[in-house]
């Protein structure tokens, strides 16, 4: 049976609430997810929250049943509570009908077969968080292995990031690791490793993205450091006609993996 | 000569600072941008601040004293102060160097030449104001003749938008219509309208997308209303492999506005 909270000082309801911080989400080992779509995306991909709070009114609505049921059954935590501690959890003003509490999830590279998906994606010191979650969500969407985070990126697991993936953090493999590392676990195998940059003439379209093809993004403002440009196999430029000299960063990986699917899914 | 203002309690300061909000910049007719790179790009473009507001220890920087030049001579007004108060005018903990007031521009349906551009960016009922300005930054790189912003859009002027723009904004025309409007418009000259749409099995680099062709985008959550999605000349599907439905907007905007300049490019 969920129990009920509805104080806002309920050490439940405050410890969820820590999650919004990186540095209690490194000590909990756990984070936020919000929305019912996207706690039933998690659900049916296998993914349970430790904890469930939803509210009182939408308690009889079908999903939520599901939900709650699944987490009961798992061990885990339903929480009935209050439309206005859902909102504080979630930090919006109109919250969405349940907050899951999910523990951190993560891979090593030595978990990755590369050759379970012709498309990986890579980002090094990605700083927006509303950015990685869309380049996760793209990578659900072109069927991405994984996405591979270089060096020091924004946490994957934070609210905004969660939020702008829109469920694809559970679907999406995601692994950390510093560059030294992922380049010796690269070069130990096939795969070549593809950048945008301003310092060449290939047109992004030009060459052949046979599978495993890994797509590198830099920080949304200075870009790769130039020593990780020059370890790429391939450095392309896509075509910019107006003022500025770049794309945002998830608009730029994506229209990057789609020309790499639409090359695959030809063969 | 520049004026010097270091109190936040400034009448300038106040009234700046008030751009951040909506119903103000409605009442003043203006808006904000932040940084000298946008700034500039902003000068070159010939759209000058009415006010531009710069930190003294920045003042002695090539292009801070051409932007401070340029707006004096244009009668508008150069404001030396501090970066306390150039923090509170952007909203960020680290402003850029400067900040800008500038007169809010708009243009009619009846301003545009569709046969300037072969790509038209039209949004419907868009509601982020990071996506609009994410979709002026694309328009630009692509080389849209404009963005067209039906029915109910989020404020292109909002600090949000003009920052994920770059730019962008002063670079890409932008106009507002009511979709009755715009149909009347489009119909009365040539273009094919262009939606992605979920009951569709025509894939996305299946049609040729003559110049002009208009790209419409809907909101975020709700897609596109079905009427709206009716009266499109074509209605296509992007492969989608994973679990979701759905990409960003302002991904699939940018990749559908790269397919169709790839095939104009081609020609």
């Amino acid at each position: 049976m969920p129990r009920q909270i509805t104080a806002y000082s309920n050490p439940a309801v405050k410890a969820a609430r820590e999650l919004r911080d990186k540095k209690h989400r490194r000590a909990q080992g756990r984070f936020l997810a919000e929305g019912l779509r996207i706690l039933t995306e998690a659900r049916e991909g296998g993914r349970l929250p430790k904890q469930v709070f939803f509210a009182a009114d939408s308690a009889a609505h079908p999903l939520v049943i599901a939900l709650v049921d699944a987490v009961e059954a798992a061990g885990g935590d339903a929480i009935e509570t209050t439309p206005d501690i859902l909102s504080k959890l979630s930090g919006k003003d109109n919250p969405g009908a349940v907050v899951g509490v999910f523990a951190e999830f993560e891979r090593a590279l030595a978990d990755l077969d590369r050759t379970s998906a012709g498309i990986w994606l890579v980002a090094e010191r990605l700083r927006d968080p509303g950015n990685l979650g869309t380049i996760l969500r793209t990578g659900d969407a072109v069927g991405a292995g994984g996405l591979i985070l270089i060096d020091d990126c924004v946490d994957p697991f934070s609210v905004e990031a969660v939020r702008a993936s829109m469920g694809a953090l559970f679907t999406v493999p995601i692994v950390r690791a510093p560059w030294a590392d992922f380049i010796a676990w690269l070069r130990n195998g096939p795969g070549q490793l593809v950048a945008l940059s301003l310092d060449t003439d290939l047109d992004y379209q030009q060459p052949a993205y046979a599978a495993p093809t890994f797509l590198l993004t830099g920080n949304e403002a200075q870009g790769l450091p130039p020593a990780y440009a020059a370890a790429c196999d391939v450095r392309v430029k896509m075509p910019m006609l107006g003022k500025a000299d770049s794309l945002n960063a998830a608009v730029a990986t994506a229209v990057m993996a789609y020309e790499v699917l639409n090359q695959q899914r030809r063969r």
